[in-house]
């Protein structure tokens, strides 16, 4: 892969231990991935924390530092267990309180279905100071961006909804394209050469190959490896598919 | 979550661009974390990294240092994006070249179906010099041990295979056992008081509390949220059981 200094990347902390537990799997990452492809931002790392402020706190810290944006996702809600609003509070050093503009919003969403605010609610208002509000159209409680941080909710639908709010936010880089070439009953180790080749001869595209398997039970196992370029010029990635195509066995 | 000085602990590299990019879902991280749960190995951080020496070198020595054992998945095959094992030598400052075990072990394989080791093919017996093997019943080419830091490899019916041969090789902890009581209809901002009580009525117990929404189309939305307590002690979890039970609407 080149280094581009241009490039626009992106981190991800997911927060949650039912993720780390093996409970829930995760889907966000994929999400936000398929997201920011088109507007040309690079998902670059993603870091799966516990509900622990440490953990959460040093990932924030670590993504913010070294990519154009973090996201994080999880740990946002009314709960004992949602800390994540006071621990990026706690990464930057802000102060964090319950805010009138959040606080307006839980107001107005709640009114319209006759829910009372109880301490536990007035929780999802809490927003560090300096931070600026994530629209959730989903179930109103917001999320928000703090300097080159968004915090998102852990439920995918709601998460979807917040990307949507946050697009325009957002420097757009060159967007990544990529070529894919599957091939039925091929071998890596047959491919690698001439992949190895094609790499070097295309030092700006990222030349990926993924051996697959499928158990069809009685009849033995159907093989193959399905081949990937990507990368931000779509007339080479057209004469990199070509190329992929002539290594069918 | 309480800290507990015996606890043995685990964290997860997943590497590969395909992640990354969202083209492929990482199914490696649960599967990991349902296979150390019996063995009571507690998964406490996974790092997504790229293709890319620097960033699979920054992240295992991170999580190897920090936990008793660390995993990572993929980058183990005969292609040129393949370059974990290479990455792991110079996490420990090891030297690697093709070893006489693992090559035996190809050649043993690829012989039985006349399959020719090619150069890209002997790349696969590249092991860090220290490194103990790790069984791959399904394509044949060894995974490997270095120090605390397992290597396996990406496919995970692959992966699945090594876990079976690291099983013996890892020292247990307290099994980590939980219970679920799904309660439809319920809010988080209603249940919150009564969890952050339990919480600290039993704090060697970590309770979870996850929101779920499901779109019934013409007919709405259904709702509810369900709660998890994990911990070491089954009586004990029984009576949260009780407990979340009585908070159903």
């Amino acid at each position: 892969m080149t280094e581009d200094i241009t490039a626009v990347t992106a981190g991800v902390v997911v927060i949650g231990d039912e993720i780390l537990s093996g409970r829930t799997r995760d889907i966000n990452v994929q999400q936000i991935a398929e997201f920011l492809r088109p507007l040309g931002v690079d998902l670059t790392e993603v870091r799966i924390v516990g509900d622990d402020q440490s953990a959460i706190v040093e990932a924030v810290r670590a993504l913010a530092a070294r990519c154009t944006y973090a996201f994080t996702t999880g740990g946002i809600g009314p709960t004992h267990d949602d800390i994540t609003a006071d621990a990026i509070a706690a990464a930057f050093g802000r102060s964090i309180d319950v805010r009138d503009d959040a606080l307006e919003i839980l107001q107005r969403w709640y009114a319209a279905s006759d829910t009372p605010i109880t301490k536990a609610r007035l929780r999802m208002a809490r927003i560090p100071d300096g931070a600026v509000l994530i629209d959730n159209p989903v179930t109103g409680a917001p999320g928000f961006q703090l300097e080159n941080v968004f915090v998102l909710a852990g439920v995918p639908k709601i998460a979807r909804g917040m990307l949507e709010d946050i697009a325009p936010r957002l420097t757009r880089g060159a967007v990544t394209h990529s070529v894919t070439v599957r091939l039925d009953g091929a071998r890596e180790g047959d491919l690698a050469d001439a992949l190895g080749a094609l790499q070097r001869q295309h030092p700006d595209v990222s030349i990926g190959s993924y051996p697959w398997f499928e158990d069809l039970g009685e009849k033995g196992v159907r093989r193959g490896v399905a081949l990937v370029a990507r990368g931000t010029d779509q007339a080479e990635l057209g004469v990199l598919k070509q190329a992929f195509s002539r290594l069918r066995p």
